[in-house]
């Protein structure tokens, strides 16, 4: 028998998977604990004029479709019309069948437009009027986009030289919705350019008012930006790495990096990596302290097209999964910080699937009884974060971990509309569930199993990060 | 409910599927823009004596079934007579269980002969019979297997060295299905070994009348192939290789190393890496010009056993699976192509399926917009080509790409009888978007989805190839 | 419609699953190739006083998942008593719900006591009451719960310096169940530490009786014991690597080791390898010789834990998946002895599944012919030894091999209790073939694989152990 697209028992394959969405997951508030909203736009409660700019703007999923498509740039971040734009991407809908693009898409135009049409190129007009119209409402503003979605926290991702002026905005408008920083000090430890390093360090200066001429100066700087982030409620920091670096160093060597390259030379490979390795372990210290989360998302292989680097920049779509080793060195990072009791609750995100046991098995080995589910292997990230990539990913955290402990779903994302995708993951998290209660794999306990569905959806991660 | 062995609907689970496949996929006409069919057998419109000519002289997949049976050799490759050799086959297939192979053995004897029955030790001898006499009949020959099964288009692999006079043949005759050569330069960059890169050269001297003394004589005498090649419809070149070579070199290296080898000295592993690296580019490029499309597959540790690989050389059921390590240099030898804008029309094999999400996003990096799925990745190969496989590539494809710009199937097949692989990957294709469609993942569009369908199995690659 | 959980047709979908498990799976004898069953235990054929003594006195599985609860050491390893351990455990039973845990734990409640409630912090006391009383009856001791499971052949996991002792024991008993030493020599060729390694060589000279003052005394020492282990009936040797160590070296470069080591200085990386290289060849020899099985256990990066591992010593629960290198060593491993016709049948043990399909097809390179199945890629394990992996596993040898061919399962187990992890095994086997059965994917011919499945449960192993 025929099921509708997307109706309301989409991805819930049997009444059991139904009955524990619809019950339970569905009402519960959304906590967003890591994504890429830019502050400025809650701070300015700003509104989107249309639809391209709220879905096009920023998003290198659907640019990535859009190329392969055979579309050309000119339409994609080039300078065609808004109109025109939309309508390349309507037209390139109907050819994202299979591709988490085509569900999100008629999701986000469910469930903030309340527009149920199938988009493409003959469509492409109709919904383009009909929901830009409507984000230039006051409902549409992106605070209300937020209350909307039922968002109750939210984690943006800032430099430690960013001012937060606008989180403080934020809070001093006292919105109901926690929107919190999120310390990201990869610039911080990027020693690849003399140049842009000092430069990163000039502007470390500007927003501390210290001096910094050596490397425990640096560390000062740093983490008083760290203290800093904490006064505005931040309680977690995050990490984009190829893979953790945990090479052996001493502080000698580390200052004498640091002076180097502060004098406006590049360093060596080597003398690179163990920089990094001592960054990594000043910033988990910290993190510690504080009973901050860290979070390190690893595996992509980034900026691969030069050409496209050159002229867009990063994040516009250029990267891709990397095949790097990351057993030995995650194993001696996370140890190195537990054996003087330093190691702060932590998350892993994987980007390379083939990686997943690995991650779902190194997490047990730091889990040591001090808090319920103290180290996670973090939802499915970026090219992953699709049906199957999720249910891969709470299959290995399942089968080699505990499920229940799970901190749950994040959005990772640029764009306010991307907030169905915590739908998403719910129902395809029940249906897990469902699918095995009604096959006799797991017992017929709604009450048991619901606690389960509510802690994964929302109370874990509330407890986890104490909000 | 039971359904039967091998029916019309195998594969088809639904009836979405089985429309989706008996409405759209099943006529559609086969373009098979790879395999390994010797040219000389179509020139001279063969016919196989007997079952074990076609299925079992050439078939490594088959003696690696029958040698983990615990099959002596005699009757693999050594001097058993043809019908010995046949019943222990026969005698093998209920092993087979679970193996593509046993799926493969039955549609086969459907699909050329007609025969229903299952194989086995006891029904081997009346099967041979039949079969054999049938491929004795002029409606065997080989041309007529190709036109029974619908062929199109055909590709097979030649080396630069080759005459082509078959394909020249083929070409005279008028034979309405198109038999292009490919380009597959392997041996022109094998530098492992002095004496055998000399013999190579030789030939190459010979078949081109120019005499190569230099580096440059080389390329002049390769590219001169290169478009002879093309003057007979080539459209493909194809690399196999462990990993992609992506060293850094200068053309004074290449040059110094040319000469070290044509003096009879072997060159150094750094100096190999950089003269195959160099090699590589210089294919692309031609490529490139020439708008042709260039194949690489990648993953294959090959020649594992030199016991066996002395007494029946090389392909003859020795390779597996290697986990190389593919990210980094396949993108740097991607983008020095591209950075110069001479990146061809791409398609990358992968036979580890740990890559296949490496692969699915990697071909992104380079998806530029220029042409509908430029940079593909192939259809499931070699020891992948089977359902799971499949399945797992067109997952791939779709989760991070856009499986509807796929260029669908190829045999890459040393055997007449593969064909019916096709219609096993169609039948399969056809039941994941059924499924979709039936579970409400996908809307109820068959005119929509049955374009998708015919693309994927046809329109693709008949574009994609320019046939 | 629901299925009620862990009932009779636990894990069968449908009928042909169903028929096949109870009609032939379930009533065959249970052959456990490979476990780390106490001797001693068997020889005094001891009682556990209750079910913490049985559970969690030593299973690291459980440990760990107690830690990802949040349970704190006391009551896991520490001084806690036993019914509050138990209690501790009882509690996080409902939080491993999708882990192997949830359902071995009532698989084994419901097999050896007839228990069929659900474990949880409510149940937990008349549980532990009804099943220790029990356990401290004659019926439960170890030598009747191995009859209670339909054991018939099972064998531990012994050091070369041991003396068997309790082997010998059992053997003079007459017990019915044959109970018998695999050889692990992982310390006698473990050159990390010079004062362990002599160590154990002192072990070694006080077994023999010989003086050790030599590479060559120490092989012949060592082979003395590996004789020895063959007299009572052993026909398996076992490792656990990381991988396979598969160095270049001459004679005299193992001998300079053996000498450096011997005189207690350490070796370094490069000498380590060669010599475990060296170890590893001289191993195989061995068990080639006298038809024994060699099993190779692959991947497991372990100890990653130090601050536990100081506490607690190893094989408590610090170890995880690791992603090394496997292909190329593994190859010329196994060349290295086949070439020299000096290739014992062979298990490849795997625990990343990255590596499956690698695995799965290495041996397909050395699969000569000369027995069915001789180089096998044994079942999924430790973390993998669960249903996705199992099947994961089986659907690699299945695609990439022959599973008819397939030795089948074993525990690899530390607990009396785990037996039921062969039903496990082929409840889920009869549900793989059945599925495919009624889909029609396989031919509906009951008897041909019914026999398949007795001899994937059964006879393959008995064969190729010549038990």
């Amino acid at each position: 028998m025929m099921k509708k697209f997307l109706d309301e028992n989409f991805l819930l394959q049997n009444k059991t998977s139904q009955q524990l969405y619809h019950d339970i997951a569905k009402q519960l508030p959304i906590i967003d604990y890591h994504n890429h909203l830019p502050p400025v736009q809650i701070a300015n409660d700003i509104n989107f004029q249309n639809l391209t700019q709220v879905w096009l703007y920023g998003d290198h999923y659907k640019w990535r479709a859009m190329r392969t498509n055979g579309v050309n740039e000119k339409y994609i971040t080039g300078n065609a019309t808004d109109l025109e734009k939309f309508q390349q991407w309507a037209a390139t809908v109907p050819y994202t069948m299979r591709n988490p693009l085509y569900h999100w898409t008629h999701l986000e135009l469910q469930r903030y437009f309340n527009i149920s049409k199938i988009l493409n190129a003959g469509t492409a007009k109709e919904i383009y009027d009909e929901a830009s119209e409507k984000l230039q409402t006051a409902a549409y503003s992106v605070r209300n986009l937020l209350r909307k979605m039922n968002v109750q926290v939210l984690c943006t991702t800032d430099d430690p030289t960013d001012t937060l002026e606008h989180h403080q905005k934020i809070k001093n408008d006292h919105f109901e919705i926690k929107i919190l920083p999120a310390f990201r000090p990869d610039k911080a430890m990027n020693a690849d350019d003399a140049a842009a390093f000092n430069a990163y360090v000039s502007k470390l200066e500007e927003v501390t008012g210290d001096s910094v001429s050596s490397y425990n100066d640096y560390l000062k700087a740093l983490k008083k930006r760290h203290d800093f982030f904490a006064t505005l409620g931040c309680t977690v920091s995050d990490h984009g790495l190829e893979q953790i670096y945990a090479e052996d160093y001493t502080e000698e060597e580390i200052k004498n990096a640091f002076n180097k390259i502060r004098s406006g030379k590049d360093l060596d490979y080597q003398a690179k990596l163990k920089f990094q390795s001592a960054m990594l372990v000043e910033f988990a210290k910290w993190d510690c302290e504080k009973g901050w989360v860290q979070q390190y998302h690893l595996g992509a292989l980034r900026n691969n097209n030069s050409r496209m680097l050159k002229q867009l920049g990063a994040d516009t779509g250029w990267d891709s999964i990397g095949d790097f080793s990351q057993g030995r060195a995650l194993s001696k990072f996370l140890n190195r910080l537990d054996e003087t009791n330093q190691l702060a609750k932590t998350i892993l995100y994987n980007l390379n699937p083939a990686d997943n046991e690995l991650m779902a098995t190194m997490i047990g080995n730091f889990n040591d009884g001090s808090v319920a589910g103290k180290i996670q292997f973090g939802s499915a990230w970026w090219f992953l974060d699709q049906k199957d990539g999720m249910i891969k990913q709470m299959n290995a955290v399942s089968n080699m971990g505990l499920l229940s402990r799970f901190v749950g779903m994040l959005t990772d994302s640029r764009s306010f509309m991307s907030y169905p995708r915590h739908e998403y993951f719910r129902r395809i998290l029940c249906n897990l569930f469902g699918g095995e209660i009604e096959n006799g794999e797991l017992p017929d306990d709604i009450p048991l199993i619901g606690k389960i569905i509510e802690d994964i959806c929302y109370n874990n991660a509330k407890n986890y990060f104490n909000f």
